[in-house]
């Protein structure tokens, strides 16, 4: 606290699968390069999730939620002010992008606005990079709206690709030269434009 | 002549403005970075074009040409075996293209597929990139079909945008860190390429 004025920011990742992304940021906060963003609240979409595992070692409260009503109200209960996309296979409505108000982030694996859009995630992204034949790839943080990918771009980080990857090997070095560097700076731009916010009494209407 | 096989490839470069990326060439030639490119022929598609200016101070033969059968005749009458489009703002047609049969290589101003196609060139691709708010930009060289910019790609570099960017700065700092190193390069490999396709006796079908 500081003036009456909370100075950290509260973060629920959604995940689906093996949480690499989560990873990444729960890293970056034991490292203190996270502030102001305190990881409050793990959800995924799917019970199997390996990233949920993740979570739990590093005692992060989780959630298995599929339901938006439901979802919204966790992220309430729980006063999150923020929430991050990583890996998250379900697109957002626009009903609960409104309802939700606080800003939502997401990492897609592709420079937008190449290889992006409805039906273009996880392994997919790569596949149709490679078959283009793009010798730059990367990944990109963006803001969260009803047009799938379609947000405000945050950060970006362009990948070599090279002439003998395979999807697979694509996606990893994606990851490892820009998703997880990417992940935990934009959460804190992000994060320090919500104080920015919460001081001008305009939180929510980021 | 290596075994009575040519080892030089005679390179037309066709241009419409000003030029940069001709000097780009010309300067690796005269540092042997061009190797085994030779660039015999500017050809322009207008008369003012101060490229022109630029081929004329280095003794390198011009012309100033609209007509594509003219063209034709000006590349076959000069045994040209690589044509190098270097901010050249006129679509070759696809009965150029096949009547020419020899390689047609092309740099665009943006990481293609983003930003590219018929009406995105110049200004116009820097403009479309900071309207859409990208971080990363960059050039392309490509092979010409007869697709606007959809030839197979041959390199590709990455370029920062930054916040403070104009159409004029970004289009600047695309050509010095980008279009100048790549555009050279390209014609390299592109050459060499032709060299080992006259030993395998299937020049002309690259």
């Amino acid at each position: 606290m500081v003036d009456g004025i909370r100075d950290t920011v509260r973060v629920a990742v959604l995940v689906s699968g093996g949480g690499t992304n989560l990873q990444a940021l729960i890293n970056a906060e034991k490292d203190g390069r996270l502030h102001p963003c305190e990881i409050k609240l793990v959800v995924s979409s799917n019970e199997g999730a390996y990233a949920l595992k993740r979570a739990e070692k590093e005692g992060i409260k989780q959630a298995v939620c599929k339901d938006e009503d439901e979802l919204l109200k966790i992220l309430r209960d729980e006063g999150v002010d923020m929430l991050v996309l990583a890996g998250y296979l379900r697109i957002l409505s626009g009903k609960f992008i409104h309802k939700f108000k606080k800003p939502i982030i997401n990492i897609h694996p592709s420079l937008i606005p190449a290889f992006c859009g409805k039906g273009c995630y996880g392994l997919h992204v790569h596949e149709k990079a490679l078959e283009y034949g793009v010798k730059v790839s990367g990944a990109t943080v963006h803001f969260v709206n009803e047009i799938p990918d379609g947000g405000e771009i945050i950060l970006q980080k362009a990948v070599e690709v090279k002439s003998d990857d395979t999807p697979e090997t694509l996606q990893r070095r994606i990851m490892e030269e820009a998703e997880w560097k990417l992940l935990p700076k934009a959460c804190v731009i992000v994060a320090k434009e919500i104080i920015k916010s919460r001081k001008d009494g305009r939180e929510g209407n980021l």
